[in-house]
């Protein structure tokens, strides 16, 4: 019989659940509002519904090979969520959940099936190396470009989890001493610089700077919006021109880090602020090359990543069930 | 009969072989100056020479278990040194050497031993793995401190080679856009800022900036030494002082640019500058802290390596013949 893997990703908004083979073919998704449970028993009793119910939604007979979690905090080593900024679940008796044992809770209602977890960005990297540009490749990243900026490093053909599964925080090396305050409490975070909102404070910053009109001048910093920056660059706007170069040197400096440290094969840009196409990769790339020891020049791809964003948290927690389900059938031989 | 492997340290001024054991007790080592071979064939003989005469120096019975080198640029996967800077061999018809095959000549000599080569800070991280501070650790970081900054990252129990052999080179990162002019061709290198030659224009910077009388006004930017640093600093020289901290400073913003992407359990410092113990150590280890990311606070040790310097090279280049010699035998079983 077919065998499908089933990817989860739990967002603070929304947790989605699809069916997926082991070439990123989707046979469908069932979703609910995270908030809807309160309870975290309950949430999970939800969760686990919506995956059986995938049946259904499917029609295809099929095996459950595994279950795969992508979520933000998550360690892989334990299979808890850690202190996670925009989750809150609470325990039967009405206490707050600080490390939550996501996966233990699934194995109850499937104690049969592999199952692991582990972040968004670490996601991102297996799906991409299953189903995405990365496949056949050992070593490359993958940055994810959205309200923050989150990397996966897979090194030897396996992500790079560290001492506690928490490696690859690119967005949090610092960029500028004592540059721009993050979200994180630290300054001059590369993700303060590069992420929606960062590119949003440059614009502003080459607002300040120059005499020069923009169709960017019309927006308050609170109804700018990454597409009105993108839509105002294809325009020629000089502002938004300005702000997708600075945004480019700040990334690229990143990337350069990431490369001297990793020297990948290939780096891939995924989100938000990849689909800005060249605005974005152009000076990126420049910029990359620029801060790069020699010896990694002209040899790094710098690459949007080949996963259809629609699906794109689903295969890659899929590609995470798929990674241990290939584990455990190696260990068998 | 007890199982010995030779570690081999190639510098630009000498080359260095040892015999060593399985918990890093060095039997004997014999060097000779580099230079004296000018042609590579003649080189190689005079080290499998020595390597061959290490059974007289050492009073002991023993099988060669493996040959580990250490080198600069020295590719792990090829077994090539690739455009050294400080070594310059010939063939015989008298061209340069730009691409050396190191490890097939060595095999040439002894065809049925296992030899292995790779860069001098990859090296001394598996000397701290296998007779180090890092024994028993995954995951964990080597930084030596030389005229250069090299590193050394070890993830899953292995170093991190990258795509082609090259990562680790923590040195390169910029850490001060527009900074410092550094020896790779680029500006703001953490190796400019953090090396024997890095503090030494920390001092001048710092004199140039104050009004305070220093010890260090008598030296020329020729003549004064770490150690002079050192000393001054130990007298309690504010500039001295001054220029530990802006160099822990960097440091610290070094390492944890490297902690956000490989979250180690450990890093080590090796080499001069590590020896100026607790004024290089402390400051590093605030501002290290003070640039992490929230989660990783407080968790990642700062230790000076745990491997003798006397012998540190060779015993991290036996360290590679140990881990083939190991790697080997398990795929026997």
């Amino acid at each position: 019989m077919k065998k499908l893997t089933v990817g989860v990703d739990i967002g603070g908004t929304n947790t989605v659940s699809g069916l997926v083979d082991n070439e990123g073919k989707c046979y469908g998704t069932l979703s609910f509002k995270t908030r809807d449970f309160v309870v975290f028993d309950d949430y999970i009793d939800r969760l686990c519904q919506d995956i059986n119910n995938l049946k259904k939604v499917a029609k295809i007979e099929y095996e459950l090979a595994g279950i795969g979690i992508g979520a933000p905090n998550a360690n892989y080593f334990t299979g808890n969520i850690e202190n996670p900024a925009n989750l809150h679940w609470k325990d039967k008796a009405g206490n707050d959940l600080t490390i939550i044992p996501f996966v233990e809770m699934v194995k109850r209602h499937f104690p049969s099936t592999p199952v692991a977890m582990t972040n968004d960005a670490n996601a991102a990297a297996l799906g991409e190396m299953y189903y995405g540009g990365a496949k056949g490749m050992q070593d490359f990243l993958v940055i994810t470009l959205g309200t923050g900026l989150g990397s996966g490093f897979v090194s030897k053909g396996d992500v790079i989890y560290g001492h506690d599964s928490f490696a690859g925080e690119l967005g949090h090396i610092c960029v500028e001493k004592g540059g721009r305050r993050c979200g994180c409490g630290n300054r001059g975070c590369l993700e303060a610089y590069v992420s929606a909102p960062g590119i949003k404070r440059t614009v502003f910053e080459v607002l300040a700077e120059t005499n020069s009109t923009s169709e960017l001048s019309n927006f308050t910093i609170e109804n700018l919006e990454s597409k009105d920056i993108y839509e105002a660059a294809t325009r020629g706007d000089a502002v938004a021109l300005e702000a997708f170069e600075r945004t480019g040197e700040v990334l690229g400096m990143g990337i350069a880090a990431a490369v001297a440290v990793t020297s990948p094969e290939a780096v891939f840009l995924f989100g938000g602020l990849a689909k800005s196409g060249k605005y974005i990769l152009e000076p990126t790339k420049k910029y990359m090359e620029q801060y790069m020891l020699k010896n990694f020049r002209n040899k790094i791809k710098l690459l949007p990543s080949g996963i259809d964003s629609a699906n794109a948290a689903i295969l890659g927690a899929s590609a995470l069930a798929w990674q241990k389900y290939n584990q455990l059938h190696a260990d068998e031989k």
